[in-house]
């Protein structure tokens, strides 16, 4: 047996993106978003409501990426919920941000994971705005490297949203290798 | 201290999304991906490379996605490594198919969680297809509901590709309230 849900995707694991900005002052802004994803080898997409930070990667042309981990999970969520029109939530957050390296946007210090982006399209569509990002570049602190000098999961412990029951889930352990186990069909 | 990765996007948690089709003699074709999202209140986007699937979905202009979950997390990896032109998929991984209620793809019955999806815009960027799909109806096995009735991911155990070291790893435990745990900061 089964159930219908109608028109309402239930998709699994959904990113926690914290995007951040400048405004028009170079006051850095971020949001916390969970919809969008990788679109290509070098390509992120955001799917943005009208927001304050939707305004200011339309004039700076440029966005940052940060994967919301469970040591921010706090300071991710309160992004999402408080509006950067009505507070500063970078000073009501208590984080430090610096310029990023290669785009025209700020980089959250607290955050361990970040990708530097260029805007190169933006579209509206289904009453949302589309932005794809092309990454110039990736930075990882080095407490979230394995042995190997890559960006350990196991280190990081991103976290998801579920949108079913608005909760947030911790990337858990690994299962399996890709383009690996499902050679034991072919 | 940091380590910068240039241009390679480490975004996480990805999906592992079982895309079904029908080819133009209606034998089902599934393919796994982890490029797209949730790109709306009712849209779903994947970046698809060139594949049978995706000149099966530009010909039926519908598609499913299955949410890829640790009990079939070989059979989802499969579907990513061969290829639909070479061989068909769905016999041997030995999995049951039948007509979406909704569109014109196929529902593979073993998979817990499924969207069936019209296509509603297909365009070429940075060398991928992108096809957004509206969801018409998700459908979800009983086994993986809660007491309420909502999708239960404690339940599905939907796995994530780690594109950094290309391993599986599974959702975890709840950790927070969305739009709740940040509160304390406002």
């Amino acid at each position: 047996m089964s159930k219908n849900f109608g028109n309402k995707p239930i998709l699994a694991p959904l990113p926690v993106m914290v995007v951040g900005s400048y405004d028009e002052n170079g006051i850095p802004n971020a949001m916390t978003i969970s919809w969008g994803g990788q679109c290509g080898h070098h390509q992120i997409c955001l799917a943005l409501s009208k927001h304050k930070s939707t305004e200011n990667i339309r004039a700076r042309q440029a966005f940052t990426v940060h994967v919301a981990d469970l040591g921010h999970l706090v300071i991710a969520d309160y992004f999402g919920v408080a509006k950067g029109k009505d507070e500063n939530k970078i000073e009501k957050a208590g984080v430090h941000t610096h310029p990023g390296d290669c785009v025209d946007a700020p980089v959250i210090e607290e955050f361990p994971l970040v990708m530097e982006c260029r805007v190169i399209s933006i579209t509206e569509e289904f009453g949302e705005t589309r932005v794809v990002g092309e990454v110039i570049n990736t930075r990882a602190d080095e407490r979230i490297l394995d042995e190997a000098g890559n960006v350990s999961l196991a280190k990081l412990r991103p976290i998801s949203y579920d949108s079913t029951v608005h909760d947030y889930r911790v990337l858990g352990e690994k299962v399996g290798r890709a383009f690996h186990d499902g050679l034991a069909l072919k």
